[in-house]
């Protein structure tokens, strides 16, 4: 069956982020200051797979083996 | 008041994703066949703002005038 997987990728807490401080640098100089501001990736994947826990599984492997590395980064994983 | 909002950015339906491919190629080489993988980019942002409704107001024209190229990009916008 196929599966809609939603995986969010971001940098775990503590870790600097210097590409988010520069984005909310250049918001606050265009007028729009901001209190925090942080990023993420976000990659939907549709896969075959047989049921909704396989599906969570393999999407998980497919972080930990290439999408996200597992030193810096949390991820989620979300599965229609 | 303080809102968080969710800003999500991707490319619009129809525009080559040369990394999406290639992302999708190497899971593929890894033992991970996808029928689809699409990529975004998302941005959790703190701002304070009078109501809800001015918060998206205004991280629309975040999306507008920095974060996204309108041509390209899609966006939506959550707010909390």
């Amino acid at each position: 069956m196929k599966y809609n997987v939603t995986i969010t990728i971001a940098l775990k807490e503590g870790m600097l982020n210097p590409e988010a401080r520069a984005i909310q640098h250049a918001l606050a100089n265009l007028g729009f200051p901001t209190e925090s501001l942080s990023t993420a990736r976000l990659f939907k994947i549709t896969l075959d797979a047989t049921d909704a826990a396989a599906a969570r599984e393999t999407a998980g492997q497919m972080c930990e083996r290439l999408l996200a590395n597992p030193v810096i980064h949390n991820y989620t994983i979300e599965v229609e």
